[in-house]
């Protein structure tokens, strides 16, 4: 007997999925270790920047009242009472007619209020004495970066859930942050299931194949930014699958499986979630590849059982499984980026359910521009190698033309969406 | 006495830099450290897919010339006589009218040359005896993923230089790479120079700053592929400098400073190229931030002299750095990725040099949009968290403006370019 399945519309199954969402947890790393991490608190300034007041340039610092009769014509004489670089601090205050020679990025001293820039003055030295001229009325504050003109303290710069890239790692150490405070990385358990499985390491052999899934899986685990517990693969036999899911489900976030979720004979997740006492959410959804994508929960841990088939379980991923994720990395715009593209193919076949095609994002004179990775044979994983997007054709009665509007969600970005559906 | 430097364009400083680029050497590490490393060599199909015939889907494997007088109203009969999921093999050869239970996956059973669908197939079932009917005639390979459909032995899937993603890793998987070969990490050493330097963990002292930029250039340099050693800061002292460089040079693929390159009194870096014996390549390039980025060689090893100033360091990383570790994990495209965007800011004032802009990259409507991520003061480094790309500016006698397309470079992108200039 056939079992019959309901699918679901996508929008609707990832909103099933996203009730069992968890929030995150804070951890302290060192701002050594903070990259590729994501911060799990709002990152405020510990000071104002500049903290001081500073030169942005090589000259000398004066004060501006003193050049008020300076022209070409009559040029004014400074005195070079001292001289500093970055770092430095001058003891002196400047009276009339004084000037200190100032490196870029040293502190103001006290007295000056303008930079004369070392092109515009005439330096002069006579044995000891060292003078240098301005032919131009500077006014107060002028070539002065001011105390907290960049940022000022306590304010917020980058918002919690923001990817610590190159720029934040400079703002995290302009503002003290030895340890930072990241998100914990959720632990993602996964089994890879089926008799048709090798080990990458192994012959082939009739009827048989190499053990791909877990290794892209893995791959995706860690780049949606979560850690990976690997435990192996299972054969497809119910007893075994049984225990091995209920032992590996305690100890992780996230439970993930491939293989055995569809109808066929040897698909035994349905019955071991029947076993375990689990809820199933869903387990058809109107989306190809991947319309026998099963989730469930157990006690509010979700249990994500994803297609055997690479690209079914490639896109069960990135669609169900990536947005806890983010979410547990306190990321408010967990879902893949959704954006508008031209199509550049034809795809005259009318397809009742959602296709999730694997695709090349590129742009063109700026108008970005999007074709299939590959030939879009679900069981295909070449295509999957080229892949920056999966292109979205919604189910329906028509085909999809070259030229037409698409949108296109993307697999490499840290911005994401707020919700896509 | 001001030192006179001529400067050059940027095209030109970049190509200075790419003569003294070296090829990269290759490693092999384990397939489940390879993600995020750079495949060393093509990788070709060590076999066929799928490497036996096999059922695409849930069904009945039979012989299509059974099938010749089926139709709606004569349903043909068929005698199950085996059943096997994937991973198992049939010994079964079929005669007329047999077929063999079949999933998804499995290998076709020697004699059959055509799938029935499940869905489409009625099955019977009396006491031991399974028959089933089709009505409907099947060509001859109908619902067969033949042997070698998606890739042929030998071919080359992947080209070397490629960043092993998720997809890759399928595909390592799929063809027996437990062992990966991956370009080797060049090894680039960092020094952070400047009396004004803290540490991150250090409190704020007047006139002083906390070093950022030894941490942001960190990130960039594992960002671009590469191993960072870390030597420290050095204060502005020539005798101390000049040894810790000499030193810290040797044990390292590409060298890297901070800091004193300006003609500041406290810039030692170029008296430092200069007793060391290297050539200087450049010291002014007419570009803005990081006009006085200096780029030199010896004995072919590359040093680049970074500006101390967070902005124009960053930029001289990419632009002149990036490049050579590009080249050195393989890539044919190793600069940063150029594409077209519509200025949505101001930029009234001209400026004879070429202004490299931090911004945000983003789309509308599927056309690509470009704003500044920040203030552009070059001493500001609030701007580099937001940017995802530089905006180019040429230099000249023009300001730009809202609507006006204008070229951008992408720092987050894994496909690069050949030649941006």
């Amino acid at each position: 007997m056939l079992e019959r399945r309901n699918p679901i519309k996508i929008g609707e199954a990832v909103r099933k999925v996203m009730e069992y969402r968890q929030e995150g947890k804070s951890e302290y790393v060192s701002i050594l270790e903070s990259g590729g991490r994501y911060l799990s608190e709002d990152l405020r300034a510990t000071s104002d920047v500049p903290h001081f007041d500073r030169a942005p340039y090589d000259g000398y610092a004066i004060r501006s009242q003193d050049t008020s009769a300076a022209s070409q014509s009559t040029p004014v004489e400074f005195e070079v009472v001292d001289h500093i670089g970055a770092g430095m601090l001058s003891d002196k205050t400047l009276g009339p007619f004084q000037a200190v020679r100032i490196m870029t990025g040293a502190q103001m001293p006290k007295g000056a209020d303008s930079v004369v820039m070392l092109e515009l003055a005439g330096a002069q030295e006579q044995g000891s004495k060292k003078t240098m001229t301005v032919k131009k009325v500077h006014k107060k504050g002028e070539n002065v970066s001011y105390k907290g003109e960049d940022a000022k303290e306590g304010q917020v710069l980058v918002r919690k859930g923001t990817l610590i890239n190159p720029g934040v790692q400079a703002m995290l150490a302009t503002f003290g942050y030895a340890e930072v405070p990241v998100a914990r990385k959720p632990v993602v358990g996964l089994y890879a299931t089926g008799t048709e499985l090798l080990d990458v390491g192994e012959p082939l052999q009739p009827g048989k194949i190499r053990n791909s899934n877990s290794y892209m899986i893995s791959a995706q685990i860690q780049r949606a930014g979560a850690e990976v517990r690997y435990f192996g693969q299972l054969q497809d036999d119910f007893d075994t699958c049984f225990e091995a899911v209920r032992e590996a489900v305690k100890d992780v976030d996230l439970f993930i499986t491939t293989g055995g979720v569809s109808v066929g004979d040897f698909d035994y997740l349905p019955q071991i979630y029947e076993k375990l006492g689990a809820e199933v959410l869903f387990n058809k959804v109107a989306m190809r590849p991947g319309s026998v994508t099963t989730v469930a929960q157990l006690d509010g841990k979700l249990m994500f059982g994803l297609s055997g088939n690479p690209s079914a379980c490639y896109v069960g991923f990135e669609l169900f499984a990536r947005p806890v994720i983010r979410t547990m990395l306190f990321s408010e715009r967990p879902h893949l980026r959704k954006e508008q593209a031209r199509l550049d193919a034809d795809f005259p076949k009318a397809n009742p359910f959602t296709r999730f095609v694997r695709s090349s994002l590129s742009a063109e004179a700026g108008r970005l521009v999007v074709v299939p990775s590959g030939l879009d044979k679900s069981n295909i994983i070449m295509s999957l190698a080229g892949a920056n997007s999966l292109m979205v054709l919604p189910g329906g009665s028509r085909g999809f033309e070259r030229g037409m509007e698409v949108d296109v969600l993307l697999l490499e970005d840290q911005e994401g969406s707020l919700w896509p559906w």
